[in-house]
């Protein structure tokens, strides 16, 4: 049986797990991501996780031979480098995530974007396990998603692929067709899917149609006066659930995945934004898609440490010079 | 050198080529579709149509040793069955091609759908040639595509990808955001990309806008009389492009393909819907995207033709008892 580290390094926090061959997290430690301290500072930080838990695996008489990382950003996953990123993570461009994970910890590293490794989690020993394909939507700050075609995430010529956020949508228009008004989205662009779907743009399109001394601070408390029965708030939510359902049953037309797993903390949300998202996409499907199976991630595995695992495990687990 | 059959059978022609191993077509016969008259009837055609093109080849010293068929319908690659086909050709679901062709001819054969197979020639052979990843859109009298990454069209869990025509478009949306009216599209569903940007729906916008004693009488005329300047049929025109265009672009974000082929009747009808399909692609592409090229297909190629050959070419050259 062989043992490897999978990390997920996002914005505010990197977790990582000592993971089995079978696809079990046998133990998981994480940190909060130094995102304000330059980049050698968080793979320092970063290394010292994967140390301290192979200390653990070595105390239970388990030694992992290598490490696979899905991070934020677009990440060249041939070269093992953040080709661009957001400001959540300063400086994160640029960075070669494997190379400097590699010297730190002497073990032989990969990296994918975080997003296509949590397809992969799910594809492998997640809500997915045992599908041939698997579309994986991902519904919380911004839109994401990644389509895993028999186990292996499609990156994309440019590594760039599964921005299912950046779309166009009907719902994103104000009232009106193309010709019309669209929402602004966070790419630059407008009228897109995230621009209406996102859970920022759930709460602006609920402050934007109640008096500003009644305004939401956060997501959740629009899904909350939902639930309450706020009429406002729950044409907000089912709105923003239909977008996405509309985009999902679209893109399962073009792609026919086997299964679609929609994860993130909107789609966590409950069932008036489930049952909404799951009417609009069957409404927009073909027949022959008609059996498609979209199902919730479960939100307390680790599917983003077990996919970048799963990618480890294409490693030859050969320690490389450290 | 290997020599193929490749066969592109649509609900109006048949058409059939000898391919060599280096991706030549070097002889070509096509023939009606007999596409009232029966599974059978369509077989044997088809199969009569190869053994001349064998004779021919024969003639010149050349053995073809195997066959690969594009057809339209739904098609399962793995059975060579007909899963589903639409009413172009009586009778074709559930016609199992790739038995019927073997019995037929004594030959090895294999199928796939007619537009995975044109995108196939295109990656293989055509516009594409020498690309990683390619993404084919045939605007014609519907909307298709195929994705083909490392010369394989990614053809689905149930062999139902590619259907690019049929999710969600602002444009198809009259006056009027998804709350609104939606034009009904050819698959039953609504507000879809080819019920706006279709030939079909060309024709049926103009034919709505103008007086009915100027009525178009096709598609062609449309656009000829958009070229002649008529100022109805140029808004309808550049409005059907850009929906095909922004379609592409947001496509294009969510599966970053090296290069975008553009086939089919509409999309070869000028540079008045040419230059605004790419200007509307354009507008939507993420900025890692930039460099992406949108290419027309060469309409003069038998590029299904390539597609089904180089997919024959898979094949074992073994003969099968006939």
């Amino acid at each position: 049986m062989r043992y490897v580290i999978g990390i997920d390094l996002g914005g505010t926090k990197t977790a990582a797990g000592l993971v089995s061959e079978d696809g079990r997290v046998l133990c998981a430690s994480r940190i909060p991501t130094a995102a304000r301290d330059g980049a050698e500072a968080i793979l320092d930080a970063t290394a010292t996780l994967v140390l301290r838990l192979m200390r653990r695996a070595e105390a239970a008489g388990i030694v992992a031979d290598a490490i696979g990382i899905g991070s934020a950003g677009v990440i060249d996953g041939e070269r093992g480098i953040v080709v661009s990123a957001t400001d959540a993570i300063s400086g994160w461009a640029g960075t070669r995530l494997t190379d400097g994970l590699q010297a730190r910890t002497g073990l032989a590293c990969t990296a994918i974007n975080d997003v296509h490794a949590h397809a992969l989690g799910e594809s492998w020993a997640g809500a997915a396990a045992g599908s041939s394909s698997v579309l994986l939507v991902a519904v919380g700050t911004g839109v994401g998603g990644s389509f895993v075609v028999d186990g292996v995430p499609q990156q994309g010529a440019r590594f760039a692929a599964g921005h299912v956020g950046h779309f166009a949508s009907p719902y994103a228009y104000e009232d009106a067709s193309a010709s019309a008004v669209a929402l602004p989205c966070s790419c630059g662009g407008a009228g897109h899917v995230e621009a209406i779907a996102s859970g920022p743009a759930i709460l602006h399109s609920y402050n934007r149609v109640v008096p500003p001394d009644n305004a939401a601070s956060d997501t959740q408390a629009v899904f909350a006066r939902a639930a309450a029965g706020d009429q406002a708030a729950l044409l907000v939510v089912s709105r923003a659930a239909a977008a996405c359902g509309q985009a999902i049953g679209g893109l399962a037309n073009i792609l026919d995945p086997e299964v679609v797993v929609v994860s993130g903390g909107v789609a966590g949300a409950g069932p008036l934004w489930w049952d909404a998202m799951t009417r609009a996409a069957s409404a927009e499907l073909l027949p022959a898609l008609a059996d498609l199976r979209i199902v919730p991630a479960n939100p307390a595995s680790d599917a983003a440490v077990l996919g970048a695992a799963r990618l480890a495990l294409t490693l030859d687990p050969v320690k490389v010079a450290s």
